[in-house]
């Protein structure tokens, strides 16, 4: 065999280019390495390390850190997985206290589904897409249908099959809030389709800028882009931003306008500390109840997950997006196109079932629901607040007050030394960064060179999920001596 | 607004062009107005209806069709949702009458991977692939390296993923037997990469025919297409068939001399009636070992899921596959673009572990598990036949001894009349049989051009998976009548 010929079929030059052109950030190198320093630790091997724990903060993963999942969800679970426990009633709501509401619900969805290991209609079970239209009517104070309700693997699947839909070539364009959770830029990276960037405003909360969205629109038309939708990230991810009625109005106009699909990924709509969540539907339906003849033929799609919230239930693969305005034939499209997956987990669908509808106040299981959920909360709330001081004790450092979602997302100023080291070992400044602060404290977060930025900006983001206040400290402390070390 | 505007952003004529070329017959029309039949029974609506149930053998959806979960691994996965059972073991072994084996199992899973709750890696939980790694070396003979292992939400979602690599642009070819799994297919089309058909020899029990193979090969290169993979579905979906050593060798002798890399789906691995599933994994290693020179750099990916075999949790969307030979770099992007979806289902994956590690002989829970197991084999294996006895009765239909998998795929053969009818209503000869079995008997198939065929033949797939022998006896009764009707 010559040298030339390559020993395999495929090699890293052959493969499909789309897919090495896309960038993931969260599960990124530094995850890796954090992966590693794990794995080095669980095996009681120090090794130098100058840390005992890794914190993974660099992704929204609440039960990895210690959140409780709520009794209800994993009561009910545990007879859906097992429902001959149905037939020793006596000791489930005995012996081991299940409340009678907990069984109900489980023979409800035992009947809508059957069984949790038979596949379900690909657009997830029709009883539980009924439950999913209720929670939204109860929600918005409009109506939902059903038959518009599509139950997907997380939030993720359903970004991934519409935009599948929508990018028909090249040119197809989407606009993506800067910074953005970085799912979108790598699909659309994967589809050989165009990311049209717009940037968000920092200076006020992170909220939409209207004028930045025409400009980017304009821009990329002049480029000869088709550009076809609007993602927005609300609350948002990685900035934690929740946003005032009057942006979700205007990004509606602006759609209308330029007869843009609204992508409203919605999957943090529970985690908000400032105002009132205002979901984009019932923006919508206020606008089109308000002027019909300008709103009425605007398509929109709202994202939600069992992964975030106070649920948590990231690795059941729950979520559901609905279409409002949708032509009946694209429809079809979408519903062959996840048939191809067959369907989502059904164990998962039954999470979203009981997400969209907990225990009721005077249901038996409700008291210790509510506590469970409300203790979730207020810890968020509580860690959001405490990174936010420690943050504004940090040199260069600037956080906007945190409003919503499990994430902060920080300015940092570092100094020309440091930027200069950067270059040298062959890194965005900011990765740089988040590098050094993985290596002295074992906290992993990501630079917001994943996320996208403003030229000349650099960020981090965190959540603020791990329990304790140490690894904070950590940080504090790791930021002084990375100042000093490289100060001018 | 002029007339000729279009009121939306996405009409059937600008959306993905790929995803509209996508065909997927297992859910299309046929199933679709099945699920309407059994909606409108359910409801005690007969409305003229001819039969009184829906069968579906459209699908092999064995706990749809009431196949019993294996208890062993429903009883974990109840603990694994419910880890406050662990709490009271007294109870689950008292009067639950969970055996040991169960407790020590879920202890073992939770260990692996803290809360079926949390996100695990993206390539599945580490002590999850060692038990797969393990189950191949002793499925083989030969070792395997978790490192190379990839949990997936089923089989699907791993074809979905190796295919997005694999094709790098419009002339990339993968060689699909047909007929085939429309996963295939539908996946191919959605990338706009070529499907380069190799048709199975029908005659010699659906086996491969490499002649065939070559030729297609051939065909496809004088063509301009780059041919970069070879799948076999064995055992086959839709044939049935269980492939020899000899074929599995010439395969592997083919992929060697033209640099193929080798799809094996062997999701249904245990469901073989004659002879022994021979894994391409050992095929190719007992190839290694006598040829090192000729077979050392082939890459091969083995693909499995809990969906099929005795276990049937398709629902569970659970599965896995493994990497052999592959390049370092290349495996790399494989993990970027799984992680892009986070993480399979984790709930399956436990699944998985349970399946490729099931109660060993003298543990506790083995007895019932191998009841319950060698049950379901003995009940498909005795519907197979009863199944296959029925084609052997009706007018022009042939059918290959059943041999493995979910599926029988006979030939049909129809009068000249009934295919000028078809023609009338715009449909397939094989599909218009088929809507006509479905409004006569309510047993929904899937017709063979759903899965391809040899110009000229027609075939329907069903599954043997329903229970009770009724509806064996309606399709007697509905061919009868079909080919008197139509008979010149």
């Amino acid at each position: 065999m010559a040298s030339s010929t390559p020993l395999r079929a495929l090699s890293i030059d052959n493969i499909n280019p789309h897919v090495k052109t896309a960038k993931y950030a969260v599960r990124g190198e530094l995850a890796v390495r954090s992966e590693k320093y794990r794995a080095q630790l669980a095996k009681g091997d120090k090794g130098g390390l100058p840390f005992d724990t890794v914190i993974a903060a660099n992704i929204g993963n609440p039960q990895q850190l210690d959140q409780k999942p709520i009794t209800f969800f994993r009561q009910v679970a545990s007879i859906l997985e097992n429902p001959e426990l149905l037939e020793k009633e006596n000791v489930l709501t005995g012996s081991l206290g299940y409340k009678p509401d907990v069984v109900e619900r489980a023979k409800k969805l035992l009947k809508d589904v059957k069984s949790v290991g038979a596949y379900s209609q690909s657009q997830g079970a029709p009883g539980i897409r009924d439950s999913v239209a209720k929670f939204i009517e109860r929600r918005d104070g409009y109506p939902a249908d059903p038959s518009n309700i599509y139950l997907s693997a997380g939030a993720s699947s359903g970004v991934n099959t519409l935009l599948h839909i929508i990018c028909s070539k090249p040119e197809s364009g989407i606009l993506i809030p800067i910074p953005q959770y970085p799912l979108y830029t790598a699909t659309l990276a994967v589809l050989d389709a165009r990311c049209v960037p717009y940037y968000l405003d920092e200076g006020h909360s992170w909220g939409t800028d209207l004028s930045a969205i025409r400009n980017a629109y304009d821009k990329a038309i002049a480029e000869g882009t088709d550009v076809k939708a609007i993602v927005i990230i609300n609350p948002g991810n990685p900035t934690g931003a929740s946003l005032p009625a009057e942006d979700i109005k205007s990004v509606l106009e602006f759609a209308a306008e330029k007869k843009l699909v609204v992508i409203a990924d919605e999957v943090y709509q529970t985690n908000v500390f400032v105002g009132e969540f205002l979901s984009f539907k019932k923006g919508l339906r206020d606008l089109q109840k308000a002027i019909p003849e300008k709103f009425d033929n605007i398509e929109l799609v709202s994202l939600h997950s069992v992964s975030k919230g106070m649920v948590g239930e990231c690795g059941h693969r729950g979520g559901y997006f609905e279409l409002v305005g949708f032509d009946p034939e694209v429809a079809a499209e979408i519903y062959k196109f996840i048939s191809i997956q067959l369907c989502p987990p059904v164990i998962g669908q039954c999470i979203v079932e009981m997400m969209v509808n907990p225990p009721k106040e005077g249901e038996p299981s409700y008291e210790l629901y509510k506590a469970e959920y409300d203790g979730i909360f207020e810890g968020l709330k509580k860690r959001a607040y405490a990174l936010y001081e420690a943050f504004g004790q940090m040199e260069g450092v600037h956080c906007q007050t945190p409003a919503g979602s499990m994430y902060l997302f920080p300015t940092i100023t570092i100094p020309a030394k440091a930027i200069e080291q950067a270059k040298k070992e062959g890194r965005q400044p900011d990765e740089f960064y988040c590098f050094r602060m993985l290596d002295a404290t074992g906290v992993c977060v990501v630079a917001g060179s994943g996320f996208g930025q403003k030229e000349g900006t650099l960020h981090f983001r965190t959540t603020f999920l791990a329990p304790g206040t140490d690894w904070v400290g950590r940080i504090v402390k790791f930021h002084k001596e990375f100042m000093d070390e490289f100060r001018d």
